[in-house]
């Protein structure tokens, strides 16, 4: 059983403008719970728009470390309750196994909780190094990626209030896209899709239109993609898991401006050879 | 035992504009994991700022649920494990009784987790309705309190890329204001803070940087507010649950310019009073 929805809904608001107070109708985003259930039991539950429901539970198993490979899944349904939405994954038997032992080794005595220390170090998971990739980009590359991903991103255009996450390939452009009003979601949705199409992660650049928290680097390392090409800024945290991955982290990306914060040498010919 | 932390870093990167390319230093917003432990077992991890921690306890168990006045708490002891922190928080008798019996319920029989249904009920809990308050505001209040909370921000005037959440009280301003890498926490931090200085919620207007979803409603009815107040776009969830409060949503504040998407009528004498 699949589901349908809605990714936007129209309102009806008052816009009080220079002009005067008007009622005029606007485009808003959905939004809708998600849980994520894994041999029975919900592992998490997200807010997150309501499409590409396959795509965002075979990511989230892939960046979350549950699954290795999409073939570790044996089946995902999508089941729509009305308040939201429940995602059951089935797991292969190796997959699941490494599952439920996980989850039994995080199960305190007092039932269901971690102590603090174990749930910080949970957090803080090693990334994987995205040294298996050799892709190297230039500055037209870097503007071009966030100014592609600008033209595919079909419920932002219509709500100005949806995350995207992209994937660019040099000569190709963004070759798939995802959108979410969670940024996380959007990049777990991309991450599935990826996986799906059987398109290598180190063959390109992950592209948010996000800032950077340290879960965008951990799920860009996941997908193996040695490049997080950012709009908006990232935090401290994320510059040095970042930095520790071997990931180019590139941010506040503004026309044809942009910061690199980590391993610029990805980065050819310098930047200057590209500058006026 | 209390932790100390500092909430940026200075970092280094090359920087490309127009002129050429060169090293150049900024500031960025520091993240950690904190972990937030009710009765000795973590019920929650957030990636948060590192400041704050008493007014974030205080108000993630307010916002939350898990307690209902501030003296429900016996002891918040914080403490820095480097990789994170750890927030121990200690309930008193009857609010102890009541987490426990909540975690018993939530607790399956293949160990921590709900089902989905249970999960997406959780995350759709209803909330409190905001009649209590009679707060009504006019224009120049709504365009007033953005500004004022602007100028408020000391960690996102240093970083470019942080969430603030304030709390307006006509003819006094922004009378409290905390800033977050996170939205939600910035929010929790308010409403932390707010209950410490015994502010009543219906006094005044959450006031957020933020685009509005469903929790920022959720947790702005638990402060007991009957304004939220955003610079960004709002879901359509989050209309829907404020219209059910009885709460007013303004938002996509730009200038002297804002949408009305909820409860018009606390905005006094129309908007057109104030439109030139």
């Amino acid at each position: 059983m699949s589901a349908r929805r809605k990714a936007t809904t129209q309102v009806s608001r008052l816009a009080r403008r220079a002009g005067g107070t008007t009622a005029a109708d606007r485009m808003v985003p959905e939004e809708t719970p998600v849980a994520f259930s894994f041999a029975g039991t919900t592992h998490a539950v997200m807010m997150a728009s309501p499409a590409d429901f396959e795509d965002f539970a075979l990511g989230f198993s892939l960046t979350e470390g549950i699954i290795a490979t999409p073939e570790e899944i044996e089946a995902i349904e999508v089941e729509d309750h009305g308040a939201g939405i429940d995602i059951q994954i089935r797991l292969k038997d190796r997959a699941n196994t490494r599952f439920e032992a996980r989850r039994r080794r995080l199960a305190g005595p007092v039932g269901c909780g971690l102590c603090g220390i174990e749930s910080i170090e949970e957090a803080m998971r090693s990334v994987d190094a995205v040294s298996a990739s050799k892709l190297t980009l230039d500055a037209g590359d870097i503007v071009r990626s966030v100014k592609l991903l600008s033209k595919v991103q079909p419920l932002h255009t219509e709500t100005g209030a949806v995350h995207a996450a992209g994937f660019y390939v040099p000569d190709k452009g963004i070759v798939m896209a995802r959108e979410d009003v969670g940024r996380h979601n959007a990049l777990d949705k991309l991450a599935g899709a990826l996986a799906k199409a059987g398109i290598d992660g180190a063959s390109g650049a992950v592209v948010v239109t996000s800032r950077v928290s340290v879960e965008m680097v951990q799920k860009t390392a996941s997908i193996g993609s040695a490049f997080i090409i950012a709009v908006s800024a990232p935090t401290a945290l994320a510059i040095r898991t970042a930095q520790e991955a071997g990931m180019t982290l590139v941010a506040l990306v503004r026309g044809d401006d942009f910061d690199i914060f980590t391993h610029p040498d990805r980065v050819v010919c310098g930047v200057a050879k590209h500058v006026a």
